[in-house]
């Protein structure tokens, strides 16, 4: 893989120099992917600090690889493979880096564009990895018995989400009608428990490929976006046995505007914790793909919580390895999310589930009002960043919304 | 909507009398929608008896509707409205019962042709809507609680599948390795408990909708076809706790080659059955949308079951409504299937968990052999009929598929 090295001590660049600024995490450590609108029509871009660089108008600077981001969207890149996606960050990389503009090089002030879903959806999974997470629901949702099922440490724990339902981020979230427990008939109506999941998303290109080994994901990951999978949890309590979560899921799965190619991550890679036993083999790990990512996430602007991914049970590697093992085919722009990232220490819960602790106990924002589920006009930013080469930053970009009061219907 | 009249006074005809015996499923009453390639590529046909109408080859007396029907997939057809599907049902029927062959009309026997997936599978919802079949599950699967769960009867269960997994009839089902129950470890390799789930799927189509009342689902159901949802009992068993099946499911599910249009199924609408209490209101029917569809289900030719889709509790415009009424958008070419079909009586259950009561009863075949689970080798091919106009049958498509070995893999 081929990572980006700053040359700090270099002097007349073409990029303005904040985006070269040591605690920068969208300088050229990262170049994050995404597709931005500035009026005229969708385009592929890199950002850089708070510009969006066009890559249609560096074509001329690109040879064969234009192709790849000449589009309306990332699809013709993540169906490239990882030898193209690091020559193309190389060749950028050096473009960004330069002392001369390009001829025609299209810098837009993001506050002028509007980002879209970067690429086409194919299958979204949700896995449920962390540990603390796992623990913390168990425990909420079941009192009485183990917290942790006997599965869990075995095998990553995941589900099939709904395509069609992912957008990107700054998308207004409408809160879901649904059915909740009520005696002796279901209640309906908006959900008065609707929560946030605070996870990280792989996003899949290259060939497609079946029984992937944990050696070759980085073959068929391109990248890293934040996710938010907002749930309703009084419409999931009452609908998910035997089968899992529905419809308590399948009204938003937010996910960044920018793709963080997993090239600006080689640094960032740290062991998976030890998970009390041998994996089995098809989940051994021949070297670390766990993630040194630190979450954070704000609530009306009062940060509320700090994740570590560093902490997950499962890597990304495995999650991919046990998707596949049955057969099941991963294609360019699937999408497959970590599950809830939290950690042992109750303010690295990564929703508010945990935090509130199933609606126990009130949390205090930064106004002095109190929550303990998602009111109306609440926004939600989780926002990530990792460690890059020579002290640089690299940045997940955030996934950010807003609760949208719920619609009427000829039902409530 | 329109449905067809078969004039069966008529004399003289273009396409072969065959295709207008009162027992022939796919007469001029059923005109089910695929895709087929003699060879030279793929063309979208209707189906009458043993042969496939080219519908690019009909062109000229199609006017604008030709649009809809001269590509390579059902995309454009299913992105029509009603209106239109109605239209092209109504002028075809014209085209095949007239005197007159149409100039170019290309009618290729199905044995010369290879039949692909019609459509390009949206999001896949999976329901679990037979009393039936989830009572039986229950007693075989939890035999010391109540067989059915309390959200039961009030809302149709389902869960997404995974949409890259749908294949068309007549592709070999690999068997699928995975995890199952061990002590002290679980035990990793092929399935040992393969099986199938006999289904009614809905193809939607028509513009975008959320929130969809079920007086409108015929806006948003193209047609129907037959799914067989095949499943790894073992894998399941040991994944599904606390977020559903994931690989026991995800590895393949077959569909019919040929979607049935809504229309053809307007004389087998039947009640939905009574559920016990009143439904909430968004999943009041204004009028039956249960259809009259009689499954069989061949095992190496021998018919085992006869399951009666007039007795699922949940109709698919009720599934549709639910699917929908958090806000969750329909788009066309999502797939949305029943659910095991299984009746009240042991020759009617929709797969062989239900039919070897978990593998403690050997089912005989024709041959003499016997079976609980799937053997490598062995094929499965589900039929259904309804009940068409004046005393005709209209056929759904057969989904079949035959079981190849599980493959050796590094993990073994």
């Amino acid at each position: 893989m081929v990572t980006n090295r700053v040359d700090s001590g270099e002097a007349a660049r073409w990029v303005r120099d904040e985006a070269f600024a040591r605690d920068q995490p969208f300088g050229p450590q990262t170049l994050p992917y995404g597709v931005v609108d500035p009026g005229d029509g969708p385009r592929v871009a890199v950002r850089l600090g708070d510009h969006a660089l066009s890559l249609r108008s560096l074509a001329g600077e690109l040879g064969p690889l234009a192709d790849l981001v000449s589009g309306t969207s990332l699809d013709p890149l993540l169906a490239a493979t990882r030898a193209e996606w690091s020559a193309l960050r190389a060749r950028l990389t050096e473009l960004v880096t330069g002392a001369s503009r390009p001829p025609g090089a299209e810098l837009l002030p993001l506050a002028d564009v509007r980002a879209l879903l970067p690429f086409t959806v194919g299958d979204y999974v949700d896995f449920y990895s962390s540990r603390y997470h796992a623990e913390n629901v168990g425990r909420i949702m079941r009192p009485d018995s183990e917290p942790l099922l006997p599965n869990w440490t075995h095998l990553p724990i995941g589900y099939h989400g709904r395509s069609s339902t992912v957008v990107v981020s700054g998308t207004e979230v409408v809160r879901p009608h649904g059915q909740r427990r009520g005696t002796p008939m279901p209640k309906f109506g908006p959900s008065g428990r609707l929560d946030i999941e605070a996870e990280v998303g792989f996003v899949c290109g290259g060939p497609l490929a079946r029984r992937v080994p944990t050696s070759a994901a980085a073959e068929h990951v391109f990248g890293v976006v934040l996710v938010n999978d907002w749930s309703a949890r009084d419409i999931q309590g009452w609908e998910y046995q035997p089968l899992g979560p529905f419809l308590g899921k399948s009204f938003a799965t937010s996910v960044s505007a920018w793709v963080t190619p997993l090239d600006a991550l080689a640094v960032a890679r740290v062991p998976v914790p030890d998970i009390g036993h041998p994996r089995l083999p098809y989940l051994v790990e021949d070297s670390p793909w766990g993630l040194d990512l630190r979450l954070r996430v704000e609530w009306n602007g009062s940060v509320v919580s700090n994740p570590q991914f560093a902490d997950m049970s499962y890597s990304f590697a495995q999650q991919l390895a046990h998707m596949t093992v049955n057969g099941a085919v991963v294609r360019p722009g699937d999408l497959f999310a970590s599950g809830t990232v939290s950690g042992p220490l109750p303010e690295q819960r990564g929703c508010f589930l945990e935090l509130s602790w199933g609606g126990r106990d009130e949390i205090t924002l930064a106004d002095g009002s109190t929550r303990t589920f998602l009111e109306d006009g609440d926004s939600v930013v989780v926002t990530a960043t990792a460690p890059g080469e020579d002290g640089s930053v690299v940045g997940i970009a955030e996934v950010a919304g807003t609760v949208l009061p719920a619609p009427p219907t000829p039902w409530d």
